[in-house]
């Protein structure tokens, strides 16, 4: 009888230039007591930042620094949920995920997994959470993962690359301060928004498409043209590149990405490399599948003079052509989402081969 | 210290056609126990109708029909309250609404004073309410009002039309299947789909506007021009114009109405004019304020061939054109919304008073 998912969307959120400084009073209602701490999981660039000291520190509550420099891993997770389950005799009245996608994955698996037990890696796939998450929140401080609204989040385990999808998975409130995107680099800026570019191209050339998901997949579209291809004053690029990724997000409710992210899974598992530009990487020889996508993609890369790296593939084996392969086909609904049920017949290891031997 | 408002999104929806069928299933874990009924507020056009045959009924759940041709009412709320507490040994397990937006905002209502006591024209106003509502649901039969994304219920008090704008007056679920607005007189459809493109207009044009709701509300516009001024096929009109109400909705997150909903509201209060047909009355006469947005509605009224009724204004006594321009003058979030903080400058009584000459 279910044929529409019953989309969970984040109830809160607060949205403008300088919201972050309302922290503090978002989360005092959802202080447990003195004993449940807050725990911020922070992107370790901002340590010693000017965003670190501004954080409503109180009580016992906690900053815990991660690099962002890997992609997030199941072991990463099960690891923060044993540090916290002995260092609190409570748990935690919340976790709030300040960084970009890396951070918010990590910080919605944590509450997560704080209630449910075993390793994370059990629960990668299609709804294998049974408990709600804890009290979480998710802070973005770079534009495009649309990390912040989805009902994923992406972790590297032991045998795969997938997401922990399920309806307990969405931050509680979502604080979308464009400031806090101020000083990233451009070429994290440009990889990072171009992961919304690219999912809004594979969900609006997807076959899963409904007006629901298109309606907010090109509105994500037309304002990624106009934050890359127009030039637009600073703050307003950051205001609307921000709302952009929030709308990226959404139009995945009712749609799939496609052909670019599960190549680009492969190459994350194999090589490590980061989510953002291994969907660069491979969309750029994808003129088959997505031919205005594409194109659009090269003006926006020159405009912005990116140079890709290059050879990426150069000297890998069978063996490891193979594991990428495997991890890339491993995920159905995203083929079945570009290509249609018969996705098998166009969709060969050898063809997947001929395009990661570019990269 | 609060500058932004920390909006509440609706936390659930499922949109497609054909998805009201999944309505049991959603209910069944919300039900509290065989006591507690879940209550259907219904159009009552729709008795007999064959989307009253599939409202999954079980225990003593109860359907009340309710005619939409007036503006819901605060002593209506506060007769079904009375009318609920009194049936039942037990709160209901929920609230829903299921209609254009007199029968969303009925339920809306409904469910906030189930819990908070007293009279609902003691809630019109901003933030006045302080126990959260039992669980609510949402089900649109026309597009256009906003009224299932809405923080406000909007009702005709013995004081005044305002709504109960607070965090707890969302739908926590909404059901948006465009095939329950098949059939739905072509009069109607218009009248009802303007109030979407009316808000927009007001709200892109207006000094509340920032980024969050400019997209919302950009995509909402977008969608009303496809479904008015292009040759859509009827099931995509539908579904356009669904999302279209959907994103107008969101775009007041933060913004606000303008002119037209002001003394429109003044129209509704003392002659009972429906919403959207009154915003229609008001708007055409708007140039000075809204000159694209005017030009486009004379240009979609055309091509659908309405023709809006005249002379509504003929006869009335000074004392009532002096009552719709209290009622329109006490809505002061509009008019700043409008005009900016000096807005007093610009409108008069006189000024208004030349306007609803016209209608």
């Amino acid at each position: 009888m279910t044929k529409y998912r019953n989309f969970p969307m984040v109830p809160r959120v607060v949205f403008g230039q300088g919201c972050f400084e309302q922290l503090g009073e978002i989360l005092m209602p959802k202080r447990k007591n003195s004993e449940a701490p807050f725990i911020f999981l922070v992107d370790d660039v901002f340590e010693g930042h000017e965003i670190t000291k501004r954080i409503p520190l109180i009580f016992n509550d906690q900053i815990i620094f991660i690099s962002a420099d890997e992609e997030p891993k199941t072991h990463q997770v099960d690891a923060l949920v044993s540090q916290i389950k002995n260092g609190y005799t409570e748990l935690p009245s919340g976790i709030i995920g300040i960084g970009g996608g890396t951070l918010l994955d990590l910080a919605k698996a944590l509450a997560l997994m704080l209630t449910n037990p075993g390793s994370s890696s059990e629960y990668q796939g299609w709804d294998l959470v049974k408990k709600p998450a804890i009290y979480h929140v998710g802070i973005p401080t770079i534009s495009g993962t649309g990390a912040e609204v989805s009902r994923t989040t992406v972790l590297l385990g032991p045998e795969k690359k997938l997401g922990i999808n399920s309806d307990f998975t969405p931050f509680d409130q979502v604080v979308l301060d464009p400031d806090l995107t101020h000083g990233v680099p451009k070429e994290q800026w440009f990889y990072t928004g171009m992961d919304c570019y690219i999912h809004c191209v594979e969900s609006l050339n997807g076959t899963f498409l409904n007006a629901f998901s298109q309606s907010y997949g090109e509105k994500a579209l037309e304002l990624c043209k106009e934050v890359y291809l127009d030039s637009l004053e600073a703050a307003e690029s950051r205001d609307k590149l921000m709302m952009a990724s929030w709308h990226g997000g959404m139009s995945i409710a009712y749609s799939q990405v496609g052909v670019a992210h599960a190549m680009s899974y492969g190459l994350s598992y194999l090589l490590g490399v980061r989510h953002g530009i291994g969907n660069c990487l491979v969309f750029q020889y994808l003129e088959e599948f997505y031919p205005e996508g594409v194109a659009l993609f090269h003006e926006m890369k020159e405009k912005h003079q990116i140079e890709l790296p290059k050879g990426i593939c150069a000297g890998l084996s069978d063996q490891d052509f193979d594991t990428m392969i495997t991890v890339a086909l491993s995920l159905e609904p995203l083929w079945e989402n570009a290509l249609g049920k018969e996705w098998r017949k166009t969709i060969t290891p050898q063809k997947l081969r001929s395009i990661y031997e570019k990269i």
